[in-house]
């Protein structure tokens, strides 16, 4: 991409001879080192400078841990391990990269309905927290410390009798599947005491994707209040209370970065009410789409330009079996362009058009870029997806119609 | 399932001693002869009756194609190839499959747009048909030929100017990535005959998901009206043309299934035009989710049983990442149930109550059923989504939070 820069989140990835860098490579350089189209690209620089930018406005007395789920690539949790506070599991299987990754078992945490009793085995054997979320569960759990001679780690996952307001995806208040509703969480802890399974705290998780500080904000000082009554009913002190996250990344025309500064100020006072009524508790918040979301794009390259009865359609190497997130399938209602720019090796300014960016599949909903204006594109050339470090490889369907894997690289 | 059936769909899988069967094997049984859930199963007997019911409707004079994007497994693609007339394939990945089902390379075409150069040489050294989609196509394909010493068998792919009406989804008329525009077909013949390469036919494909049997009837005419128009312009006599298919399976509650015998008296007029206007000219027609979509399930274990604040909610071992349409995320632009039904081993009749299936992901997007009549299910009981043989296991995010992936059989 020569020329200005058309989206802001570009200016995160710096030109280098006139072209888009990550990790301070030029791009078409990069899909020379990779070897092939379509990658994923993830910059450790951003990752490194988003961690650094929580830290500087977060309080001490804050935990920061990583939501693995947003992107488990091994490399990525590689790096992220050393500069958190601790990483957070959703399956067996991320629990085995959190430990590859060298993470302290006592700063994992693993939460998600539905654990296999080989989940709950592995946990237990491993030594993290588990973020228990029925009453099923905890009855698995005591036979299995008992077996295994460890002690089964337990934080309740309470789904709050409040809701995280302008959430991209509401995961508290109402009936849910997440956790164990708010009124049921004092048998659960007698069931804890009665089972004798080590309590350490709560984990408070009420929706994600959120770009309002203040709704955050007024969540946090729910989810701490909501803590502190439910301990008067703990076998023990509270050790850990998670407050979730919900920081969102902006995606769409129109969305401005979430705040951060009122949210550390306000977590100030929230350590500082915590100090009061959960002493020693150590407050976690945890983040996945926030810290890798933005430091990620997907690259794939134009195989064909076709023009339609009078639109163009850049049809390119990559789509939706590699990014359905992009391709608006999922959890959209309404499908919106992601923010997307053509790269070329040439350093010629290009002109603009309208153009679509397709992908290979036999399907309609293939569709990467809905008419949006970018630089005049040719076969050979590159298109970049920005905003793709979180949700992206692993949220799609790689398998669809057979087409090679997506590679991922960190730079 | 004991007791009365819920779902017509279901009536497919006959009760064996009061329980619902897939192949005739009871599905608690199967559950254990496959090792583990969550699984797809695929039953012979409904794909061979379905081609079947084809095959008494379709007039003499039609070729039928099973489109292989539908459900690549290479079990399904071995049992169909030997029912069918030729094999689909929409990427050189589907292509290895389909050789190795030991179809007739004359029986294969391939349609897709933005083929790669590696995928052209694939179909030129395989001696396969190549729907082409662009010019650019056909530029790369004269010298792969030449290298070869090959023929490169083409067929047009034609974006017509007619949409199929009330489809799922439409894959001609206006602009599209897909196939060449009808009235830049005469410039491709053109170029086809200057590149001497060898012309075959016409692919005109609008339309899929469609349960309207007079717009399929319409757009076959009109399919067959534009090929007749097009061939005016060709450098040899039409050898293929092939109509597309379009024909729906109903998933959704009000839909009924599509009418198959105006289709094919329809198809008979058809076939008496084409031998007219196009003499020797082979009729295709090519089937994906009609052929396997009706034939297939998904099953998954009940792993939890949670009640919150007054709902039900099952929480299961499988979920979006194995059965996204089921979701409701891919295309569909209102959620609705797919059918589905709780299977338990015993065969005392359970009460029925409103309940949703969940999966075992951190997303309120991991639905398989919301809110739906079911029998009363506990742990261990097992979950069947209907109408899952087609755009399953593959048009699904694998990998997403890493759990363990989906098994597929054939039964």
């Amino acid at each position: 991409m020569s020329g200005p820069r058309h989206h802001a989140v570009a200016d995160r990835f710096p030109l280098v001879d006139g072209e888009l860098s990550v990790g301070g490579i030029p791009l078409s350089l990069l899909a020379a080192r990779v070897g092939s189209t379509p990658f994923y690209a993830y910059d450790r620089g951003l990752l490194k400078a988003r961690v650094g930018q929580l830290r500087e406005v977060l309080p001490a007395g804050i935990s920061l841990h990583y939501a693995m789920k947003a992107n488990p690539m091994p490399a990525v949790v590689d790096f992220m391990a050393p500069l958190v506070d601790g990483l957070d599991v959703a399956s067996g299987g991320e629990l085995r990269v959190a430990l590859d990754a060298g993470m302290d078992p006592h700063d994992i945490s693993f939460a998600g309905p539905g654990k296999s009793e080989t989940e709950l085995v592995q946990a237990v054997a491993s030594g993290i927290l588990l973020n228990v979320e029925s009453m099923r569960e905890l009855r698995l759990l005591a036979p299995i410390a008992q077996r295994l001679g460890r002690p089964a780690r337990v934080a309740i996952r309470v789904n709050p009798d409040f809701e995280l307001k302008s959430s991209g995806m509401k995961m508290g208040g109402g009936p849910k599947q997440f956790g164990i509703d708010a009124e049921q969480v004092p048998a659960a802890l007698a069931e804890i005491a009665r089972l004798d399974l080590a309590f350490e705290g709560f984990h408070i998780f009420s929706g994600s994707q959120n770009l309002r500080s203040e709704a955050i904000c007024e969540a946090q000082t729910k989810a701490l209040a909501l803590a502190v009554r439910l301990a008067a009913d703990a076998p023990g002190p509270v050790k850990t209370l998670n407050l979730g996250g919900g920081f969102g990344i902006p995606y769409f025309p129109g969305e401005a970065p979430l705040e951060l500064s009122p949210i550390g100020e306000h977590l100030a006072g929230i350590v500082e009410s915590a100090g009061l009524h959960l002493p020693g508790a150590e407050l976690v918040i945890e983040l996945g789409r926030f810290l890798v979301g933005e430091a990620g794009v997907y690259v794939a390259r134009v195989v064909d330009r076709k023009v339609s009865r009078g639109e163009v359609f850049l049809v390119t190497d990559g789509g939706l079996h590699h990014h359905l997130a992009a391709s608006g399938n999922f959890g959209q209602v309404i499908r919106k362009n992601y923010p997307v720019e053509v790269v070329t090796a040439g350093s010629a300014t290009r002109q603009r058009e309208t153009a679509s960016v397709v992908g290979p599949l036999c399907t309609p909903l293939d569709l990467l870029a809905d008419r949006m204006s970018l630089d005049t594109a040719e076969p050979g050339d590159l298109v970049v997806v920005f905003q793709s470090g979180a949700y992206g490889a692993t949220a799609s369907p790689a398998r669809f119609l057979s087409h090679p894997a997506v590679l991922e690289v960190l730079v």
